[in-house]
């Protein structure tokens, strides 16, 4: 089976926004037809068996991380998705794999309106890449220097969710039916926060979105801002009932794979932010606060404000080392 | 050693051109400003260990021809090139290794004026894969599908040379010293045709990158043009000296990965074509021509003009199967 029949015969579908792409799949690249006023968002992520999924992982499910995985880092510059482009390669060329594969990527282009414009198929050991392309009005894409001193730091949804997901399944602790479902689904269905991404251009300093813990990634945007932070632990929403203390902590503050959204915004900004959760119902937490100090510097308190050794709660220390 | 390091210590150069690039490698994405009246290019290839390069393959080579192969899908289609983005799984975090890599990769931006803007590193089997992003005014794209019945088909350079340098290197064949040398140029160090696809963007009717062998990528203008081609296998220039006619054939019809342009153009442009050849120092040779007839049908004929059997030159007869 040739590399442009697989592309051809589970990925090509008819384009949801034809003006916004004069060519797809199946020439030596695609053409888009970028909108006037707008800048491109562009980020690529790699998804490795072993290290980013199992063997076993369902194929479908699979499908739908691997794209919502790149959304996600669009929906944390505040960009709206447009086009996907998947490459992979693949041990064999199981059909029945490939179609669950692409039915679960196209469920998630198709959820958040992006096109799949190209792609490449080859022989190898499996894996993924996905290049995502957004589209933000000049000007208005939200980074992660952007934080301001006194700003308060938010963290859309319930992470830890998908940390403890995993717990579950791996039998390291036992969630009720009905988180474990919802832990479940948030580790193999993340849903890419794009329309809060949108909502926050005008309103958030920064942000980022919650790939390798809640904690960490914030390491990001306090080096990139300058800044220090102070963090309220118990602030956070608990992602599961009947989980001790010390394993949900972990999970809120470490967990990775959550693809949630921090962000900073001004307390002026406390009501457009409560507004915008009611409208979109995803929960919107304020957890901390953005302060003067060596960048990078977290302080992480419990309910009595005792700082937590951060080494416990998935800071890296020598994130450049 | 973290992703962001890796990345940031590897490959984060300054821009080349700051004013398209307005956020490059750090933050969740890029963002990227388009030119006026411009339509983007996009192209996506993923390169495998064990299929698409040797575990021994030089670094600093395998650098420049990841890049490579990516911006010669931005040639065919007569793209200026802008913006790559890398992702890279490896085994391990060997710093001499990366570092050599990088310096292929670089000097293959560089030398076409394309920035780095992001990317990717995580823990696998080697493989990398490369987005290259490039503009071409609204409408002057060239693709696959716009031959027009009559047009002449020209091939840039000396096709079948990278294929004779494997060979050789495998010890199948016995090349001269200069031979040996241009080669393995063409196998490892190959020259995406950007200048002559830009060119070409008001000549060529249609065109292709040959990467799977002259003929096959020949079949895919067909099957998008809907004609049949007449091809003159003694018209094609001989990649190096004293090697037996059928072993200098089929690497000239058959062989893979020379990275150079095949177009169509109309006969009215033989003039024109033949003075870029002259600007670029590029030898550019009409080998055939389109003819009505079943799409896709291409007969390839010897001196003689006695018809060669497709299953010898590397024609794919089920594409699509």
């Amino acid at each position: 089976v040739s590399e442009f029949s697989l592309i051809a015969r589970h990925f090509a579908r008819p384009l949801r926004h034809p003006a916004n792409t004069p060519l797809g799949i199946g020439d030596d690249a695609a053409l888009l037809q970028p909108s006037a006023g707008e800048q491109l968002v562009v980020t690529t992520d790699m998804l490795v068996e072993g290290t980013h999924f199992l063997a076993d992982t369902d194929a479908k499910t699979l499908g739908w991380k691997t794209l919502a995985v790149n959304l996600s880092d669009l929906a944390a510059m505040g960009a709206t998705p447009r086009w996907l482009l998947l490459a992979g390669a693949l041990p064999d060329a199981d059909p029945a794999w490939l179609s669950a594969f692409a039915t679960g990527a196209h469920a998630c282009a198709e959820a958040f309106e992006a096109d799949l414009v190209g792609g490449d198929t080859t022989r190898g050991p499996r894996c993924f890449c996905v290049t995502a392309i957004g589209e933000v009005p000049a000007g208005q894409a939200l980074r992660r220097s952007g934080g301001q001193p006194g700003d308060d730091l938010w963290v859309s949804g319930q992470p830890g969710r998908a940390a403890l997901g995993l717990a579950h399944v791996r039998g390291q602790i036992t969630l009720s039916n009905a988180d474990a479902r919802a832990c479940a689904d948030a580790l193999h269905q993340p849903q890419p926060r794009v329309a809060l991404g949108i909502a926050l251009r005008s309103i958030a300093h920064a942000a980022i979105d919650v790939s390798d813990g809640l904690i960490a990634d914030l390491g990001h945007i306090l080096r990139q801002s300058g800044l220090a932070a102070e963090v309220g632990a118990y602030l956070l929403p608990s992602p599961a009932a009947d989980v001790p203390l010390e394993k949900a902590r972990t999970a809120v503050l470490a967990g990775g794979d959550d693809y949630e959204l921090l962000f900073s915004a001004p307390p002026a900004a406390r009501e457009a932010i409560a507004l915008i959760g009611h409208r979109l119902a995803l929960p919107l937490t304020r957890f901390g606060a953005l302060v003067p100090g060596p960048g990078g510097q977290c302080t992480v308190r419990d309910v009595h404000g005792a700082p937590l050794p951060l080494e416990r709660v998935g800071y890296d220390h020598f994130p450049d080392a």
